[in-house]
């Protein structure tokens, strides 16, 4: 088996899954072109290759991403891999599952079919869409990250923690990190308006004074909907706000004057994000919860 | 028959086609994907339908407009439409046609292939590859410009010209070029180093007093091709400098400190590119040709 990657993150995966490493030499021509090399191709032949994709915020390049696992995938069948493996933590067009008006692209199911035919596994984590019907089959995985999540919290050793989830696509899973923390989970609804983009949330917290308030949620993106949660747990009086995440963007919140990493390192006690995507509060690692599904599925 | 596309230029060909139009919405989102919506998606069902992905320089985007194809084709077999035939002007990823170090992803083979899976004619202008053996089928046609270039030059009336190739590959096209203008061609070789970038430049041009140099090439990315040209028609004491080309990209050349418009700009009398990529110097159209293509051929 063999990983091939850019980062540090790719060859810590091999380490882990005691593999062996090739490092993807890239750049971006002057024209938008980008220019991709596999550093040691005689190494492919007949291997099982995992190719990771991964990218780093600000100014993740979404479609940069996506060429650059089209262009790879290619050579490596070129180069007579045995199995090809794509990996992307974080999947590029995650966001649009459905059409909201007439004639819209859906972008997730496109972007997750083109990459499916073009490999023999393609791995995710936590993405929006994963509990959906009919799209998740043989040849695709979303890997859960809350077992990442829950061991780095645990490790964190609080006292008297609660767990919130500012989105219910992710309550069960906060449920059950509560329980690994010895704690518990409340939940609020949001709605976000299609026209105006504004979040309406739903519902009271309890009293918190004292309690440690653990924010769990899967992505943020401008970050709002982290914040409302914020400014509810300062309400309720909690001891300290933490906030946690799999997949934290760096996008510009008009309204605050602020990105959104910027937004939540201001506005709560303590910050982490998972190294899905690389970014300013990274501070726990997926490598170990990917790694054991490749060991065992691939 | 329907065109679909953004700007100005799809409306146009829509219109030489006699056929319908709709235009595609678009945006970017703050966290780098982009949104692409068919306007009146009831027009589609059961007709031929002509998607136009077209760039603008400077920052020519060329990862998104991959991301743009692949995202309206598939909406577009989900309308039902009959048949669908891709139209990039420019496409993308047009440079790395073969691996110069081992390793290297093919990028032109690659895009081209994925691209021709996803709809029933491709079609391109003027596309570096295009003579090459086996690239080109029934489902991929690369139209050659000249034949466009030809009619904007004659509308000039030049009195005594003579055309320059300064890229071996269009040698025989600029022959006929000088025919049609009722002038002659020379034509100079180049070779690019491929460790220093640096080109240079082979054998010497006469003397072209009182007569008017047209230098026409394929593409100008950083414009030193070009540069280089301009500089020996200024030796030969042509009188009258013009420069025409398919595809111009506004990059930044370090040597001059200037991007290879203004390069273009500053060094010659007259400048002109076609509009397969719109650019501050697009003074010409395609379209007449291509559409005369398509009624024949899609």
């Amino acid at each position: 088996m063999i990983v091939l990657g850019r980062e540090g993150f790719s060859e810590r995966l091999a380490k882990e899954l005691r593999a062996e490493f090739a490092r993807i030499e890239t750049k971006v021509f002057p024209d938008g072109e980008s220019y991709f090399r596999i550093s040691e191709p005689e190494k492919i032949r007949g291997k099982k290759a995992i190719l990771v994709v991964r990218g780093r915020t600000p100014n993740l390049d979404q479609n940069r991403m996506l060429t650059e696992s089209f262009l790879l995938l290619d050579k490596l069948k070129a180069l007579k891999a045995k199995k090809t493996c794509l990996l992307l933590p974080y999947i590029p067009y995650s966001r649009q599952d459905r059409e909201f008006l007439k004639g819209e692209t859906v972008s997730v199911k496109t972007v997750r079919n083109l990459l499916k035919e073009k490999c023999d596994l393609l791995v995710n984590v936590t993405s929006h869409d994963f509990r959906k019907e009919g799209w998740i089959d043989k040849k695709t995985y979303n890997i859960d990250a809350t077992e990442s999540v829950t061991e780095f919290l645990k490790s964190k050793k609080f006292e008297n923690p609660v767990v919130m989830a500012p989105d219910m696509s992710v309550s069960e899973n906060v449920e059950e990190l509560a329980k690994s923390l010895g704690g518990n989970s409340i939940g609020f609804e949001k709605e976000r308006d299609l026209k105006t983009g504004k979040i309406r949330t739903f519902g009271k917290i309890p009293n918190l004074r004292g309690r440690e308030l653990i924010i769990y949620d899967d992505v943020a993106s401008f970050g709002e909907t982290l914040y409302k949660a914020v400014l509810m747990g300062k309400k309720a009086k909690a001891s300290k706000i933490i906030c946690i995440l799999i997949h934290v963007l760096s996008v510009y919140n008009k309204k605050f004057e602020k990105n959104s990493i910027d937004l939540i390192k201001d506005e709560s006690d303590e910050y982490y994000s998972s190294d899905t995507i690389e970014s300013p509060i990274t501070k726990f690692s997926i490598i170990k919860q990917v790694s054991e599904f490749l060991k065992e599925n691939f």
